[in-house]
């Protein structure tokens, strides 16, 4: 079997079988075969597409190109929940506490974030002392032992998927619907998930612009989902706007939270409940989704959740009376209003502008490896749907630098359309 | 600029300016852009194609890259002949003598063979001596001294073309018209022809496999050409069958050779006369066609050409008594007449077969380097169209090794195809 020969195939529209798949990605990973063969395949996906089949095939074969975890002997199941990326998407730190306090174990490796898109590892580090660094066994002791783990992707889980990416930045073929699915997927099969949720994020502020891609791309991997042997499901949730209130990282922590306290923005509790009650039902720890709710809403309001939360800062390190008062995160030094240019009803809050700024105000980083301020970001006061009055508060900037903050307020400004007549809010899921 | 972002233009099926293709272009020959990034854009000029005036930026952006030879000093026009490659062809080896002795100075770079494909400059080298690395002023000197030129492709020229062929041989983006056009168009401008006459061959022992592919490669070389300010002309030739009836390194050189004593193969002496009329006709040294192939036939039937082949020879250091008796040329210790298994016309006498099988004799090279052995190869003595007894002799093999010999023997046997009912002969030419 010859590199070449798999490429031309793919180049002429051909169906690869799962030996020429598994050649190709076992020998990228090991180097056999030059970044140069990778980046023509790669090219070659992009335009002329693969079948679900081979996505699967890609995708299993990347997952075994490094360790594949095994947590059976741990745990009976293995629930994890993953986000395609958006702008104020903290989901996760408030979800895994509340799924966790409803007795259904959770061992999650999350990303940094990259771009106009935040990462939950760096948020959680906003938390002083917090590992993200876990190794393989201390994964599995932690899990173990207390029932919640969250930490980054280990080097040793698909070394192909973290190979191929960075050379796909690089060579014009991200956004690749076959590419896109199997590197999020083969990652949670290496990691040993045996149920999936997926949230996937649609509009401004998210990777997939158009419902109709969003669906896609859920559906695809879905689909590998099953046919890799795993529970999958994937919802599609809105990310025209920004999720909740906060954008930033020690920001995004406060409001997670704070929600865990029953004390966040309404269509952020809406949207911690509805994932939860996925991820329970899906997890088998209840019959419905409203089950699920209920029992969701009951971590709340019994504190269990909070407590897991706890328990999770404490086993990684991190400084738990971060946890019990909020206001020891640290704060920007620069805290400015953006108030409504004129009256009438909210009709844009653009999300990736939102989360390009935050990036700006130093949030984020435009490349791997630079720092990152965490207590810099946004907090969105009015959303779509809202109606405002001229001069009334829009938004807080949090920034550490007077013209850093400048540049933000005008993205702010341009962020924000408005229009006479009433705008319905827009959906939290659409799916 | 950014490499990623022109490959991303390309992947998007947009038009890229001379700025952008030079950029990417002269990045790669200078190491600046890594070969991952130009593989993956060879696959997405492959697969999303190019405009004409798109790939007349990249044809002289290529011949850019290195150095671009100015012969205007030394001679008032210079003539190319370049052919797209096939079975049998020695066509240049009789046509520059040819030319020179018609009065037009002749300084051609050619090629090695690869693959089933035979080269110029392998067939030279069975004359004993006969250089073929003649340094850039080498080249200029003989030009201007002797009138005639036939050399390997300097180094210093488009060094771009080498890098690309070589990183297209391997990511599977060959076939691909624009990055075929240019790649010979840029060596033809870099060499500083100014009349460039483009034999391509189409049919089984070529690359170009169909009619449509042939003149679609015909019309962008001449388009190429006319926007670049050379006058160019493209001859659409046939490649089902070797051409003439020397198939291998020597036994070529001698049929090429004879040619120019009048004594060839009736299908071989047209086509370098067809050829030579339209060199002369576009070097400006006749009016017509006619005229051009009269001019052709003096040259052989006064000796000139064959005085111009001798003085070729010796100027390169070749022993010019092999010239004078080809029965000097190395011959194979094994020769094996193949006899026909049945009675009929000939139908075909598949060229590509016949190359195959004679790389697999020695007589070419599976890959870069390989040695070659100067003596093995066929003489094809029944061509489509002849009408055969049965056991009557349809091709000699000339082999060194009693295994190879055998296995020839059965593949000249597969190539052959034999009709019951009169078969027309093929043309030389379609256009």
């Amino acid at each position: 079997m010859r590199a070449v020969d798999i490429i031309i195939k793919k180049r002429e529209k051909e169906q690869l079988t799962a030996q020429e798949i598994d050649f190709f990605v076992q020998g990228f990973t090991n180097g056999d075969i030059p970044d140069y063969q990778a980046s023509s395949f790669a090219m070659a996906v992009l335009l002329n597409g693969m079948t679900n089949f081979e996505t699967t095939d890609l995708t299993l074969s990347m997952a075994r190109s490094g360790q594949v975890l095994d947590l059976s002997k741990i745990v009976d199941v293995v629930v994890d929940k993953h986000s395609s990326g958006g702008v104020g998407d903290k989901t996760s730190i408030s979800v895994m506490p509340m799924v966790a306090a409803c007795g259904l174990p959770v061992g999650k490796m999350s990303g940094r974030g990259l771009g106009f898109s935040g990462g939950t590892l760096d948020k959680l580090e906003s938390i002083p002392g917090y590992r993200v660094d876990l190794t393989t066994d201390e994964f599995k002791a932690q899990l173990k032992e207390k029932g919640i783990v969250l930490t980054g992707q280990s080097l040793d889980l698909a070394p192909a998927d973290g190979k191929m990416y960075a050379l796909r930045d690089v060579t014009g073929t991200v956004p690749s619907m076959p590419l896109i699915a199997s590197s999020i997927m083969c990652k949670k099969i290496a990691a040993g998930a045996t149920a999936i949720v997926l949230d996937v994020k649609v509009g401004m502020g998210a990777f997939m612009q158009t419902l109709e891609e969003g669906r896609e791309l859920a559906e695809l991997m879905v689909d590998i989902g099953r046919l890799a042997g795993r529970k999958t499901v994937a919802l599609l949730s809105d990310m025209n706007q920004p999720l909740g209130s906060a954008v930033g990282n020690a920001l995004e922590m406060i409001e997670a939270i704070e929600a865990l306290r029953g004390k966040a923005p309404s269509d952020y509790m809406e949207h911690i409940l509805h994932v939860t009650a996925h991820v329970l039902l899906l997890g088998g720890r209840v019959n419905t989704l409203e089950e699920g709710r209920a029992m969701a809403q009951r971590s709340i309001e019994d504190g269990s959740a909070l407590d897991k939360l706890r328990l999770l800062v404490s086993a990684q390190g991190g400084d738990v009376s971060y946890v019990d008062d909020t206001s020891k995160f640290e704060r920007a030094k620069l805290v400015e209003v953006v108030k409504a240019p004129r009256g009438g009803f909210v009709s844009q809050v653009h999300a990736r502008i939102v989360g390009e700024a935050s990036v700006a105000l130093g949030a984020g980083r435009a490349k791997k490896g630079d720092p990152i301020d965490y207590a810099v970001g946004f907090l969105i006061l009015k959303k779509v749907g809202d109606v405002v009055q001229e001069g009334e508060p829009l938004c807080e900037i949090h920034a550490n630098d007077a013209e850093k903050l400048k540049e933000a307020h005008a993205a702010i400004l341009a962020s924000y359309q408005f229009s006479n007549e009433p705008v319905p809010p827009l959906p939290l899921f659409y799916e």
